[in-house]
């Protein structure tokens, strides 16, 4: 007995090896499943490098965008720039969403002058408000700059800016562009969007640079862009600090602080990021100097205009158009080799697909 | 031979079995040491956190900064505040370095004034210059307000951003205080660069939101308190954009476009941040409406006072100082129940110590 006793001690430890072997093989195979996992993700990481702006079509804008990221973001490339120093700017309208038939705010500004008229009857005879009440599109027109400035004045101050932000804030959400029927958070281009995150996730800080309301842009950035309010630039009026009620309260006052246009895109730049930009993005001769800024600056550089020549899809307009031309940071733009997108040849969508 | 075969064979098994058991047993083992250096790692963690502000003793301040920034950063927590909302805000001259006998940017204003002298003869014979050049501490405090803002002017302004922060840059690298001896950079307090550090390391952003220059803090905060310029709020001149030889360059006017102290710093904070602080720390009444304006917002909300109590290591004054008065914002913190820091029994030390 003492043999077979022996072998079934074999037969015992046979299975105990083979049992003790499978989970051997099993446990030797994690770290081999796990560099595959890695193996996958790594490679799933260059897909979506390769893909990170799946809605350009790859032409010269995007090659350009990329060589130029990939190379500022290469440890020991004579190019590379250290992460605290990759400032990225975006003009809005035009840039990041549409534009057209007027800028956005500018409804915002008409739908509040309706919403506010009944507490203002005098409004009925006065101008520009009487044409903005009546639909009267010549009337608005003819009141021109001053009456827009009006405008603005009574619409955007004389409140305080956590009132000013709930009423843009609801009104972001339930108005419609006139001619899409599209809620405005959706009249964002998908591809500037994935421009955005793709810089983004190289470790550049995004900014907004806007001849819009600082104040309007903020109330919905950080959920449309995921751009915080602190990275939100914009022309912006004085406020004044008070007690209201005994509450403390900043009041916006109809005085303007800066006019974030033109020359005055470099001079907000400079006053609230204090750090010259390596990459800026524009659609017009308001960015002409934004771009001109960044791209005198030492070291590697990108300036990029947004071309819109989509008459079909977007809107089609340049060196004429009455509200954003592109005239003047055209011809800079063909002089200085800044990068010009083809809206109806480079971007395979313009807004993002419909949720 | 067979049976010793088999023995052979079975010795052979026990001793692979041997060897299988073992390495089992080390791979079983991983998990567990694994979990040991994860434990050993959250402690570190514990002691980290708590050791986090080691040059702050176990006081009230100390306590009721950790506690308030434990619970804002506890997931699940009923005062847990999301990452994007914990905004710090710091004022400068007191709070995060020192600001006797002067405000140490009047330090480099003055020797702005004397490097510049050979360039303005006329100063010779002109207040508050003349005072400044002799070294006539009373002929330059005759000079009073005015005599402040022309001497600001006239050091401040005139030149490119980048010539001005190339100046700054220089200066606090070489000059040194008049009663320590030391660089300005090592005159700021160590317990508050650990709080910096502490905050930040809990998903704060910090800013300063000060009443000294926007631009001359800005030369040195980031290498000094790891604050990049964008974050660094304070009082500002208008700038122009103009082609200067064809460069674009941005000069700093003479004229202010923001005075970021009293109740200008929820105004600074508004404009700049665009969202209420959660976390404000100050020394003086010119911080005030910045605490009060934190701590107004709904939820968790910590405001803190530096109070210079520590003529032996640093400075003694409160309600009666001529230049940065504890006196209306010490009545609102003892109402309010804001934390005052009582320097020299809550601080273990006061400056760095020497490199």
């Amino acid at each position: 007995m003492k043999f077979a006793r022996k072998d079934l001690r074999m037969t015992r430890m046979r299975m105990r090896m083979r049992m003790v072997a499978t989970i051997l093989l099993w446990m030797a195979a994690w770290p081999v499943l796990a560099t595959d996992a890695q193996a996958t993700d790594a490679l799933a990481s260059d897909v979506r490098a390769a893909d990170a702006l799946p809605s350009w079509n790859d032409g010269a804008s995007k090659r350009a965008i990329v060589a130029f990221v990939e190379k500022v973001t290469t440890q020991g490339s004579s190019d590379f720039v250290p992460a605290s120093e990759r400032i990225a700017v975006f003009d809005n309208d035009g840039t990041l969403w549409a534009e057209k038939p007027v800028p956005f705010e500018l409804y915002f500004t008409s739908d509040r002058i309706r919403a506010l008229a009944p507490q203002h009857p005098e409004w009925k005879t006065t101008e520009p408000y009487r044409s903005v009440i009546a639909n009267d599109t010549k009337g608005v027109a003819a009141a021109g700059k001053q009456g827009v400035m009006e405008m603005l004045a009574a619409t955007h101050a004389g409140m305080s800016t956590d009132e000013f932000n709930r009423i843009v804030g609801e009104w972001i959400t339930t108005a419609r562009h006139p001619q899409t029927g599209k809620p405005y958070p959706q009249m964002i281009y998908q591809p500037m969007l994935e421009l955005l995150e793709y810089v983004r996730s190289k470790g550049f800080k995004t900014y907004i640079v806007s001849g819009g309301g600082q104040e309007f842009m903020r109330a919905w950035t950080e959920r449309v862009y995921g751009i915080p309010p602190g990275q939100v630039i914009g022309s912006n009026g004085e406020l004044e600090y008070r007690l209201v009620d005994g509450k403390p309260t900043l009041v916006k006052l109809a005085k303007v602080a800066l006019i974030d246009d033109g020359p005055g895109k470099p001079v907000g730049i400079q006053r609230f990021i204090g750090r010259r930009p390596i990459f800026a993005f524009g659609n017009s001769d308001g960015d002409r100097q934004m771009l001109e800024w960044t791209t005198a600056g030492s070291g590697p550089r990108f300036a990029g205009l947004v071309h819109h020549t989509d008459s079909k899809r977007e809107y089609a307009y340049d060196r004429k158009d009455a509200l954003a031309k592109l005239d003047k940071a055209w011809d800079q733009a063909m002089q200085q080799g800044w990068t010009v997108v083809d809206m109806s040849k480079e971007w395979k969508v313009v807004y993002p697909a419909t949720p």
